[in-house]
């Protein structure tokens, strides 16, 4: 019999929404169980899931992927290692779900208090990284939530594989097998679909470039937690420690350049910039960093400064360049920030109590730093365990997302027999 | 010179995002100045206010409206006081805004919390009742937000009345007017832009009847704190105190009607139902609440029972009617509230330890209670001081949605110099 992608995708949605109701009411002791058997199941099938992922790099080279994108898609016996220990981090973080928080009295006389809830059934749609399928799965069975995973259609014989051996693991710990779900066709209409059955989607997630997200987003009437992009500074200001400031700077920028989190733009109190300028200006010398740079910068350090257009501040250049401004103090640079940045992460570098208070009131980001730097912002820097996202809106989940961003709070009441007077 | 509608709400919410900016950096002190500022404007313009109103009650006599609607169009000065009552009781809460919580050190020696934010811009979209509007901006500034308020059409007068009192009093004390924006045309054209400038506006807050409601969420591109309808139960477990029983169930049915907590279906437990049933009916009854049922109750209570049908269970009656059902025992009453409730508000009534934790854990509403009345589901019982709405949402907000349901929370990360090995 033949179904299109649209009676497929709402059958998926339906056994996606059967299995997230038994993970609701699962144990930690039952997922855990399940995760474990996954692990087992995982650690079986190894030769058939590195098999299926050489299917797929051969047909990738065929189509002549570029080499970063095959990078990606390449499971290697290191990485599958990778993959199980990531799967066993998971096992062992503390189950948010029934957690009871705010247990209070009220006048009435009963208790009013949240409980931690699953969010229902997760769609993940994310590019040709097969550890991610694994990485998802286990995160949302972790948060008692079901997980329809779509990847990218490079990856799909990996998948595939990945999830079968997930499903043999569920189906040996008594978990329903649709707890996670594998969409089977590359045909982008599946995504249309996914995004739209907010009768059996709660939320999407999307990990790949600004154009998916975008798109998804935009088509989307399930909200989103999207990650769009990470135009973060570092305010150098007049009070600045420059021990602290240099290495700050220096760090932000060249720690790792392709990152959300990476400092794309270095702002500098005029009072500093002679000072300040010239010795990060050596620093990023070393590292091959190209500075674009605004008049004054441009006067201070000559020709080692390319002229910086409008479109620089704007810019996430994801690479060895950076967009460099004196400013005349702090409320120019929060101008700047809550004007051309991206609400992701910034910070200040300042000695001075009251201006490190509001340059953290005011600047209006997901992350928002005083005398450290940018990279940072990550889940697992922040103590998360693990990272869903990082969300760069302000509803439901900001900044770095960890299992919490999958769970919802309920309100309990508890009485002995109450009524409304 | 013509502006087109688009061309107008594009303003409008340039204006509102201008606005919240200030909003944002406001302290407590200055926001309740404001509020001051606007009590004593709207003290000064009662009389053209309730002018105002009447040109709109005159107009609504003429467009033939009928009495619900016109009662709740109408401000006499009884309910005028009664708006500045609430104004007042805003400015005595406690202001959300930079609350700092979980502040902790990690490893790396950087210490990480959260600080509470406002969302930015607020759509209110809501139907002909003037005492939103005061209620609606009072809690938007309160909470740092800016807002745009398009009310119903029929209470146009009205509300720019109480919008031109409102930025009198915001001019007064020092504060852009553009916080409060009352959208200035009845053209329908206007909503759609609202819920689409997500450029502008971070959440769209809808009050109205479920078609209303229905078609904002499924146009917006923003996300909405929508409430939809309320089909709450409440459960007699085989071990309920009758004492609590009946009370509770009278009263969740009978206390009011018209109201989203209200009990819709009762389920009863079949070794109760013999003991129980009669009992409660007499008390409906007296009530004169009109009874559908099984066919266990029809047996059991003859004909003062009419028979219920598949639809009865998924009513929302917000009148004097109730379905009821004869259930075999808890796991039956869970799955019947989880297929045909609306997720809303559902309470069992037990003396069972056990039973009354497993209900609290299964039950997937948005409040779940146990030996209380589903009419305790309430912003102000709940104690959060007002309330903006009740989410019928698992995202951002669930149930009833305080002053911090138009809040956010934000990383900050103190330092001394770290950097990311």
């Amino acid at each position: 019999m033949q179904v299109s992608i649209e009676q497929y995708m709402q059958m998926v949605g339906q056994n996606a929404r059967e299995a997230s109701r038994f993970l609701a009411g699962a144990s930690t002791f039952e997922k855990n169980n399940a995760l474990s058997a996954i692990y087992t199941a995982l650690v079986n099938n190894e030769s058939q899931i590195l098999a299926a992922n050489q299917i797929d790099m051969t047909q990738g080279r065929e189509k002549n992927l570029d080499s970063a994108l095959l990078d990606r898609l390449e499971l290697t016996p290191t990485r599958f290692k990778g993959m199980l220990q990531g799967l066993k981090d998971v096992i062992a973080l503390i189950d948010p779900i029934g957690e009871i928080t705010d247990l209070a009295y009220r006048p009435s006389g009963i208790q009013i208090g949240k409980m931690r809830v699953p969010l229902g059934v997760v769609g993940m749609i994310y590019e040709s990284r097969p550890n991610v399928t694994l990485e998802a799965a286990s995160l949302a069975i972790k948060s008692g939530n079901a997980i329809i995973l779509r990847g990218g259609s490079e990856a799909l014989q990996s998948n595939k594989a990945i999830a079968a051996a997930i499903q043999h693991g569920l189906k040996t710990a008594g978990v329903p097998e649709n707890a996670v779900q594998v969409v089977n066709t590359a045909d982008r209409a599946a995504v249309g679909q996914l995004i739209t059955m907010s009768e059996y989607v709660d939320v999407i997630v999307p990990r790949g470039g600004k154009g998916l997200i975008e798109r998804i987003t935009h088509e989307a009437t399930i909200p989103v937690i999207k990650h769009l992009d990470g135009n973060c500074h570092v305010f150098v200001e007049a009070q600045a420690d420059l021990h602290k400031a240099l290495p700050i700077a220096l760090n932000a920028k060249t720690h790792r350049y392709g990152v959300c989190n990476a400092m794309e733009t270095l702002l500098v109190d005029a009072k500093v910039a002679e000072e300040f300028l010239p010795r990060i200006a050596e620093l990023y010398a070393e590292k091959q960093v190209e500075l674009r740079g605004c008049l004054e910068v441009q006067r201070i350090l000559g020709s080692a400064v390319k002229p910086a257009s409008e479109e620089d501040w704007y810019e996430e250049y994801l690479g060895p360049i950076l967009a460099v401004k004196v400013v005349s103090g702090i409320d120019e640079a929060i101008l700047h920030i809550n004007k051309y940045g991206s609400h992701h992460t910034d910070s200040i570098i300042t000695e001075n109590f009251t201006l490190a208070r509001k340059f953290l009131t005011r600047v209006d980001s997901s992350s928002v730093m005083v005398n450290a730097s940018t990279r940072f912002a990550d889940g697992f820097e922040y103590g998360l365990g693990a990272e869903i996202g990082i969300s760069t809106d302000k509803i439901h989940a900001r900044g770095p997302v960890g299992l919490e961003g999958l769970t919802s709070q309920k309100w309990i009441v508890l009485g002995d027999g109450q009524i409304r007077q």
